[in-house]
């Protein structure tokens, strides 16, 4: 089984989902500067989702990259991550809304947490399939990026109860980690190429 | 007739569908966690219905992989198809904000009975294109599946009018029933792979 | 240049122009049959509007297969037509609402001609550069189908202020018109894969 | 890494961005003719902004169809680029239906700069991995064109405050420089397709 429509469909989903969350941004009823003024929390959030998002894109990318066959089990795996991709605008927006207030902030992280599950068993299941000797297997390892990332997020969303500007910077440092391109995808590719 | 643009183009429009079903998801007006209770039942349709709509896009994906040639017709029946999965998002958002009674529930089923239909309109043309003899039709065969699944649907629309949760479970039960992979379809695609 | 990410983009744009549509089918306040009934005309220009697009899509997919090469006045010609297919949702959603008044009956119309116009541009620029000779060339032909919608949209138009119930048989007698696949590309198509 | 997945999503952003741009035309509550007429300004801002987005996409197809290598340095320079293009149809629409009074119409050329720089990044990353003598250096040269439009938008921006209409027509004049194609890369293009 290709897996080149696997990639289609999810480009399709993935490119909806970070587009959508720009209609959030309702427009002012007012035509002076001010008006803008409450929009600054809704477009903070949706920043920060627009990044993640963005991440989840590119490691997606990267990932069934080296992938060479795909399964039933892959499809429904994959199905499973969009569908927690796709609860990111929902979140965002109820975030953004509430000027960053508890609960909002918490369930932003509870998706987050479960987007990342879904991915892990996404990337568990790419990886049994490819064999321990893969170079996928090679190139994700022990996936400490992602496991960090859950611990943070788990972090994240105790703070929120505390401090909500620790839990956005948590949220914030989990997407920096990311920003920096998975060197050993990138290398495993490079000499994949070669 | 190459089938690569049918494919992109069923690809963007079943993303799409799948994807502005969240748009349902309204943000509530409180930032408190009961301000979510109400969106249960919106988001337990949604997730029904993601599952549905991804399990076509499965089965669509597996269907297509096997044929070789499309014509006119096959353009046709699969706008047919695509049209009726396009209302699951408006039968989903009904059913959910109506905390499913009778009935949203039952048309529900009816959007469902017809894309059904349609899919198997779309089946029956590309297996009469395609050959007695060919992978599709070995692998299809008699389609048991897609009967039993339409039937399930009468039973679940009769059932909405004495209890909805009756419908509702049959409706899950069909979701289940779909989400074990087409064994035959798969057999058939390895044995074309080698 | 290739034509890929041509068809590519306009298979995306078409797609969302085709689901969106849908969003028009506003969910009733009440949860009984009845609260259905003022969505019939709705539904009934979401139908007729389906088909147009779908039509637009098939015909741009059979007219693209067989041009060969693209450069940048193909692009914005492309443009130019998917934006007029871009104001068919706003049309079909005033018609629906309004239950098929003069007025958007008439505009529905103006559209229409508009994003015929554009498909007329397109294909006479692309003609024109694969060739009096082309595949392409023989196939379209005189495009006697396409001057033949024009003018029944014309009539459609004049006809809006005098009986909307003739505009709409008109504008569902094109579509008919075209359902009927285009026999003589498809030929050419035939022959050309040999 | 191929660049086929960043063409696909790129596609898929920039479809959908151009298209939800429509969905702020908002149906009058009125069958009359006169209710369209407050949606001018409205349908103004949608043109200018669609003709924005078709450049930016035919641009981004242009340059990266002579592109060969990409990494994740041009996966977030492209997904930056996405991010200010995402914002068009927000500004787009505070433009419209304020009938481009003096803070909408300033803030749209700010979306405008910021879409402009991000998209020389792209195109300044490409280049430098690409190389001084690959045909995308060639093709884009020093980029006047590039240069002449944020310039003209920054003018814009200030004569917002003294006469939008002046703004308006700066803004129409960019993309009017844009709408001839790049000759350069055109010419690169046929020489590399040889």
């Amino acid at each position: 089984m290709h897996k080149g429509r696997l990639e289609a469909f999810s480009d399709g989903v993935i490119a909806i989902i970070i587009t959508i969350m720009v209609l959030e941004l309702k427009i002012p009823h007012t035509d002076s500067l001010e008006g803008l003024a409450p929009l600054w929390p809704v477009l903070m959030s949706y920043m920060l989702s627009f990044a993640y998002v963005g991440i989840y894109w590119n490691n997606h990318h990267h990932m069934l990259h080296v992938v060479e066959k795909i399964n039933g089990s892959v499809l429904w795996a994959n199905l499973h991550f969009l569908f927690w991709l796709s609860l990111i605008p929902f979140t965002t927006a109820w975030m953004g809304e509430n000027h960053f207030t508890k609960w909002p902030v918490a369930l932003y992280g509870v998706v987050l947490i479960m987007s990342a599950v879904a991915y892990i068993i996404l990337a568990t299941i790419l990886i049994k399939r490819e064999g321990k000797d893969s170079k996928l297997s090679r190139a994700v390892g022990n996936d400490r990026k992602g496991k960090v990332s859950v611990v943070m997020y788990f972090a994240a969303i105790g703070m929120a109860f505390v401090s909500t500007a620790v839990s956005l910077l948590l949220y914030l440092s989990v997407a920096i980690i990311w920003f920096i391109p998975d060197r050993r995808i990138e290398k495993a590719l490079t000499s994949h190429e070669k």
